[in-house]
């Protein structure tokens, strides 16, 4: 009936969303409680802190602090996300991340403009010198990615076309710099995405491309989120980043119950109810879920940790 | 790529479920504000009142009032609730609503004994008398529904073939009292449903009866909702049922931002972006979610009520 897969991958973001999103501010050691909480859930990849400027982001001036806190588990990478060279090199100096690097491009010239002041065509150009960077410095580079995939706020719809050939712009970059992408990530960083766009964008890749692995960063700030991502699994994907709890950035902040990146422990009820294996312990990252809200102190907009899961109504009977 | 319909039929539930569920004494004016400002949006059905026992129910001691203060807007049917032969003769007396019996029989022999005291096979018999006693009186029967299709919390999972089997029965009292129903109503009651089982007992259904037309009632406690609800749409169904801003009934009260039935304006948004006809104004329901948030005094779960429409950031490039 369908090409659901038997298992997927998680990417955890919840901790570097969350903690950078969040106003008020949140101690370094209930940081490290929830990462060490998602440490004990069946997660395997958790991205725990961003490298950016404390002034602009006062939630991550102790992002070092929370790397050295951290009571790493065997089986878990822990990384963090850096936007430029010194972020970079801060996240290197912890040498206690995975530290990766990302052929990053963006699907739109406005966006691009607004956050880093470069055309779609600069983005591209600045990715060569910097792949070589990291190989030099022996860090892998694994992974592509692209901002904007699905639209943006100030350019509007982005044309499919646009999208199959900045997956080839990545694959160029890779070729050229002789580095091996795992896979390529999709970003509906402005969550404009629909299931039918889902379908339509990785469909265009797939005939185009049928070797590249593609993975989803879903925004749910339009209550797409969990639909998109079973599109995606329709399409046969199997990576898929998420935040605990529905934790993290949305454009709207104010509004208790709105959402920035799509819930893990949905996702993962989602999967686990259809079949597709997560690896994760659904009630352990309930708890985790739970325990984020109470970090920050307000309701968050993950629906599993209200509803409660369908295993313990089945065990209670 | 898909079979998704060119356009959808929606029930709007928002003010029977909402008034009937939130705590707070709401003002009748405002909830006749609230339908009279929904009328004005396209949508074509509004169940806007239940009558049930006002000490059981207190948010509905008013609805008469309700059903009499509206503007009725030509193309627009109003409809209410009613759970027995007294909130029947209510809903008739007021004169004001279109008023249609529905063959209703439930999945779960222990949803049922808590709801209505009576086993799954005690349900279907009694349907025969009520919708004979329906035509009787010259209301149209035009409906079938099954509550719990789709899982119960008391119960656990409903077996497909129990599904499948039921719609033979709503089929059989129908021919047997010789009425013909325009759809059958699966209602996922207590929110069991992923987007897989949407399609599997819709599938199973259409097997056996192709002729049936299948409306989807959905709630969004777990997440799930408007991925099921795109799931329907894969499946070609064009009818559901949704409540603006996502008021209504959710079993975990006290939770800003938990959810009940799908919400309306998400829902519309998610067809209209894919291209399938609504009918509905956006902008004018959103405003109604909005109203509606105010009206309750607190935030109501929809997404796209405070994430934006995506036309108004088209428009504004």
């Amino acid at each position: 009936m369908t090409d659901l897969p038997k298992e997927i991958h998680i990417v955890e973001e919840g901790p570097r969303e969350g903690f950078q999103f969040e106003k008020g501010k949140i101690p370094t050691g209930r940081k490290i409680e929830l990462i060490d909480a998602l440490s004990a859930t069946g997660l395997k990849h958790i991205q725990i802190v961003s490298f950016v400027d404390p002034r602009r982001v006062p939630g991550m001036v102790d992002a070092e602090d929370v790397v050295r806190g951290i009571t790493p588990v065997k089986g878990v990478t822990y990384t963090g996300l850096w936007l430029n060279d010194k972020g970079f090199e801060r996240a290197l100096a912890t040498q206690r991340l995975d530290v990766r690097g990302t052929i990053t491009v963006g699907a739109s010239d406005a966006f691009l403009k607004r956050n880093q002041n470069r055309t779609i065509e600069e983005q591209i150009a600045s990715q060569y010198p910097m792949t070589r960077r990291y190989k030099e410095l022996g860090v892998p580079v694994t992974r592509g990615g692209m901002m904007a995939a699905f639209g943006c706020n100030y350019e509007g719809d982005i044309p499919v076309d646009r999208v199959v050939s900045l997956v080839g712009e990545i694959l160029a970059i890779a070729r050229e710099t002789d580095v091996t992408l795992d896979y390529v990530s999709l970003a509906d960083t402005m969550a404009w995405a629909t299931p039918l766009s889902v379908k339509r964008v990785i469909g265009a890749i797939r005939d185009k491309y049928p070797e590249v692995e593609i993975s989803l960063h879903l925004h749910d700030t339009r209550g797409m989120g969990l639909a998109n991502a079973y599109a995606g699994l329709e399409m046969g994907i199997t990576r898929f980043d998420s935040a605990v709890a529905g934790l993290g950035g949305c454009p709207f902040a104010g509004h208790a119950g709105a959402a920035g990146n799509i819930s893990t422990e949905d996702l993962v009820f989602m999967c686990e109810e259809m079949g597709i294996s997560t690896g994760v312990d659904l009630d352990a990252l309930i708890q985790c879920a739970l325990l984020a809200e109470d970090i920050v102190g307000h309701p968050l907009p993950g629906s599993v940790m209200k509803g409660g899961t369908l295993a313990r109504l089945r065990a209670a009977r």
